[in-house]
């Protein structure tokens, strides 16, 4: 069973067999298939053209792709994905179809919806989330920003992903401080308001980032997959113990369909929350991309746990209804600048979110 | 002083203005700037627009960002320049400013063009560079392969970048054997050939690799920054200690100028010599574009090494002239089906190559 990995192509129809054909050798042997000897590669190593449809003036290139030359893993799944030919302008990658079975090298979420709720102690409804921002704000400021989401009830506050380890606010003394200031909150109010802090930088940094949060009981991650890199993503996961929510940050810079990045492959790559853009906010998703996003983050995948779709992106309390209409119950939403443009009456805009999702 | 970021984006002239301002805003505080009290973050943090220019149909734009909001790390840095906006089709990021002494947070090249000429013994010509493939084939095969081009003189042999750790030719395998083929010839020749195998997967993966590498006297590493991760490609060379060949897989062409992303950042990383599909091959990249990749690899940069810039992608034999007129002698070609194509004339055809470059 192969790998059904399907392209978007902008080609003539006179070409695009030759172009299907040359596409799976780049994607594969990345040589010409005619200059192969052995037969072992050329029946089961080069990529197969398994069909080839007419879309808009596109065509549709399904190619199978040999599970074996993944290596079961990451940045080699990737890679054969859409190394080379996310190089060639005229190629997107569009949807791919994993065979029965190949989740299981990956696992997936760790944790997933049911996780995300159980920590979050939220059932029959969706979920609340805002941000902490701007960046270059002190600590304090932050870790106030913090308490007074939290006596809102919101539940779960991120770091904006912006907020990494720089000197005005480092991870060290930030993590901390917020997660002191939630705590507070929640004994106040006896919430359970979860605190999820950027996670950034190289493999080092994030393992010792990973024992700073656990140390003071940080009970989630937001982490940009695309920006630390899929394999190192997938490796934090082991040590980390939380749940994982995603930021798309840098992520739209490869021709992938979103549905297939944001929703899919996080998924298979463990995210429990996937963070995308939603429509009619500062980017430009339309309403069937981010359903098709919701829909691969949740949809039943056999041996993968469904992921929380978090809209985002310009969001305000006033389009509540309207998102929970779109994605039902199993969603949460985040408002970020949005509340805090309230500024004297944070505590109060924080509410009125928190009772607009519960009402 | 700021790094001067340059975005070209598509949109009307009327609203430039308002989209530049948009911009800075996505990529420093991310949240309405009138939202703000803090007067440092307003003078600090909140990126500047610098200028706004016509360019053809669209606009070039240049923000200011504050270098402290990069936490002077690669992931942040990227996620500063195009985190958020890379979610935005508008928005193309085509160059980048680094004020003085920004490098020294990264280095750059720990061996760069004089390295590599030190470590194969190449000077005052240009340097020749083969691949192994393909994938699927037995360790023995690429070992012989390997053989054959360090006998006809072929400066660096590369690991096709698909060979990772499959399961038919897995790292540990594969690496020995490679290496101690390419020992065997260079002793028949008196050569200097270095054989420079593919890193890939997490930081787990990447430290075992390097551990076997060094154990068995490898010279050098091909690596895929954007598969990998750039902060775990950077992370990676402080325990290689040998120069570092990187692959363009998955660097996508559209939104990030390729001479930025594969020239200058590479460059910035840590790039010792950096692969890129040339003009006239399998991929569709200008004859300007490729000269300005060179350039950014090698032009002038205080405290940052110059790169070995190494065009590719359905080189033949026949354009050597042509491409040596193109990039002079600091450039190393590299050409990998067209000489796997001669099949039982493999010999002679990889001494063709060599002698066409030394001629």
């Amino acid at each position: 069973m192969r790998i059904l990995a399907t392209y978007r192509i902008a080609v003539a129809e006179a070409e695009s067999r030759a172009r299907a054909e040359a596409l799976a050798a780049e994607q594969s042997v990345e040589m010409p298939v005619a200059a192969i000897d052995d037969p072992h590669v050329r029946d089961e190593i080069v990529a197969t053209v398994e069909s080839i449809r007419p879309h808009a003036d596109r065509f549709d290139v399904t190619l199978g792709i040999a599970p074996a030359t993944t290596g079961h893993e990451a940045s080699q799944l990737m890679n054969m994905l859409f190394g080379n030919c996310s190089l060639q302008p005229e190629v997107e990658l569009v949807d791919v179809k994993f065979p029965d079975g190949y989740e299981r090298a990956f696992g997936g979420p760790r944790f997933g919806i049911d996780g995300i709720r159980t920590l979050t102690g939220v059932t029959g409804r969706p979920l609340t989330c805002t941000a902490l921002k701007p960046q270059g704000s002190p600590v304090a400021h932050l870790a106030k920003l913090a308490h007074t989401f939290a006596l809102a009830g919101i539940d779960v506050i991120k770091d904006d992903h912006g907020l990494a380890n720089q000197p005005f606010s480092p991870f060290a003394e930030r993590v901390p401080a917020v997660q002191r200031a939630v705590d507070e909150a929640n004994r106040e109010t006896g919430g359970r308001t979860v605190y999820a802090p950027t996670f950034s930088g190289g493999p080092a940094a994030l393992r010792e980032q990973a024992r700073i949060a656990r140390e003071c009981g940080v009970g989630m991650a937001l982490v940009a997959p695309m920006l630390v890199g899929i394999p190192s993503f997938i490796e934090l996961q082991a040590v980390l113990g939380i749940p994982v929510l995603t930021h798309p940050a840098f992520a739209g810079s490869v021709r992938v369909a979103p549905p297939l990045l944001l929703g899919k492959l996080f998924r298979l790559f463990g995210a429990d929350a996937t963070i995308f853009p939603n429509h009619g906010g500062r980017f430009s998703f339309s309403a069937e991309t981010c359903r098709r996003i919701a829909n691969c983050a949740r949809s039943s995948w056999q041996g993968v746990r469904p992921v929380l779709p978090v809209p985002a992106g310009g969001m305000t309390v006033e389009r509540v209804p309207e998102m929970l209409a779109s994605y039902g119950t199993d969603v949460m939403l985040l408002i970020g600048g949005g509340l805090l443009s309230a500024k004297e009456r944070l505590l109060e805009r924080g509410r009125e979110f928190v009772a607009a999702v519960r009402a």
